[in-house]
């Protein structure tokens, strides 16, 4: 299976308003809820495309539960989230009829106890005998402390799983020390590690902080890749119009999901672009048009060159 | 004991930012989650006055087993929420640290049955039988007629209980034509339901509609009451600066209070306006600050006459 790690899950929930007016009393048109946290997304997506994977991280309280119990009916996903005496998170998206735009308000996340982070630790260990890969994804709840990824990378070298990190802020800087076999950065989050906005340097320069292979991600340019094995860039056939939320972890999803088949880099890369469009296309936001998805990966186009063995 | 009728409950939940950008991401700084609906928050206030309180209406879901827990935390308070199989509704209010407003987002709230309404309708007849005065208070929830207050109101009449009606739009139009004893309209509804801006004409038309007693909240200057023993103004002793939520609420709380222990219009009006500016002055929306209360009710002040027998 693969293994996704949420250490800051949440119940994503999702407002229309018609139009979002501060200082003014809103009715919402319509309320959706999911479960949420980029590492959540990751699973849903593996689960769609038929990995058998696995949920760990946190959850607890009313919010929890709730998340916990619409986990239950995703097929091909299993819920190994440690309970934890806080509660769980909720995001709120209020989107905009009018003009289309995203209003977001994220709770901060429940404190993270020493205890609690200690059983997560053992719960992560036993979890990585069974897993092909283990994606890291998100923020860090307050409590966890900050090199957490750092660790949690050199635990999984050490069973021999291959690891994806994506996260930002202190949490990524320290995170790649720990020399995760893949990074999955944006283009701001790449810019803020290594200070430079070019996106061809800045993911040479982030490899060179440490991680095996860096895979940028250029929002409707496609993907950068800089591996072992060459450099690479994908791009979607066309110029997509819809809603980006949920975009990279779908990508996150098509790395790992050629990465424990042993594909090549170039078919990774096409896999994290034409689903990463797909959910740019999907109606409902963060899902993956399944259909869109087989017809866009026919149409990727993936440019540049192996390493010279 | 007082009843208090919210059939459209609400999970209250408060997120504080430093600013709110329409578009932006935003981390809150503090979360506050409470029981609400309108007569939810007057049941408070009168528990806190230490009046023994009944709280019906509908409550399901998550957001209702959350409601019902924290109901069953303050003292005096007795629930008697009937379930029904959809979910209790959420408001979000966005307080904005820099500006102070708030944007409110208010969620729908379930539909109701038909048999969930009859199975409240022989619980509300029930409780009436220990009820000293009911509030009627909020807005009707899908599935409920908006013809429900007038009968409410008069089965209430037909067991002997006074009945205290705050709610507005069609809810209010329909409902002044059950004859409720006092109607406590905002000068918004009140203008709505007349047409008048004026609010002396507004408050006398109002009454003419079918209601025994008219007291309508003006907002920082006070209240006005045309009554069957006659008319009055009041008003607090100074102007306040704070939060107005809730200070509708409060003031029906001060009314029921002491009409249920048979004080003339000018104490119940009294009391109302010294704990709408109480809750206006409390650091938690909603709340009253008991001792600013006490100080308060010394300074209002009551003008007006009474009918000459």
């Amino acid at each position: 299976m693969i293994l996704t790690v949420t250490l800051n899950t949440a119940l994503d929930i999702t407002y229309r308003v018609p139009s979002l007016r501060p200082g003014a009393s809103h009715r919402v048109a319509e309320v959706t809820e999911r479960p949420g946290g980029k590492g959540v997304n990751v699973a849903r997506v593996l689960a769609a495309l038929g990995h058998e994977v696995t949920v760990t991280g946190f959850s607890g309280g009313t919010t929890g539960r709730i998340l916990r119990d619409r986990l239950a009916e995703v097929p091909r996903l299993t819920d190994a989230l440690v309970p934890v005496s806080g509660t769980t998170r909720r995001t709120v998206a209020v989107v905009d009829g009018r003009s289309g735009t995203t209003t977001q308000l994220n709770e901060p996340g429940p404190v993270i106890g020493h205890a609690e982070w200690s059983a997560f630790q053992e719960v992560y260990e036993d979890l990585l005998a069974d897993a092909s890969a283990v994606a890291l994804c998100g923020s860090l709840p307050p409590g966890v402390p900050v090199g957490a990824y750092a660790g949690l990378i050199r635990t999984a070298r050490a069973a021999g799983v291959p690891t994806l990190l994506d996260t930002s802020g202190a949490a990524l800087r320290r995170g790649v020390a720990g020399r995760p076999d893949v990074l999955k950065p944006n283009a701001g989050e790449l810019a803020e590690l290594t200070g430079s906005h070019e996106p061809l340097r800045a993911t040479q320069d982030a490899r060179r902080r440490g991680a095996g292979a860096v895979v940028a991600s250029l929002g409707p340019e496609g993907l950068l890749a800089v591996t072992p094995e060459g450099r690479w860039r994908a791009a979607p056939p066309r110029r997509l119009r819809g809603n980006p939320t949920g975009a990279g972890d779908s990508a996150v999803a098509g790395l790992l999901s050629a990465l424990v088949e042993h594909r090549p880099w170039p078919d990774r890369l096409a896999r994290a672009v034409a689903l990463s469009a797909a959910t740019v296309l999907s109606p409902t936001a963060g899902d993956v048009d399944r259909a869109a998805y087989e017809e866009l990966l026919t149409g990727v186009t993936v440019t540049g060159e192996a390493t010279a063995a």
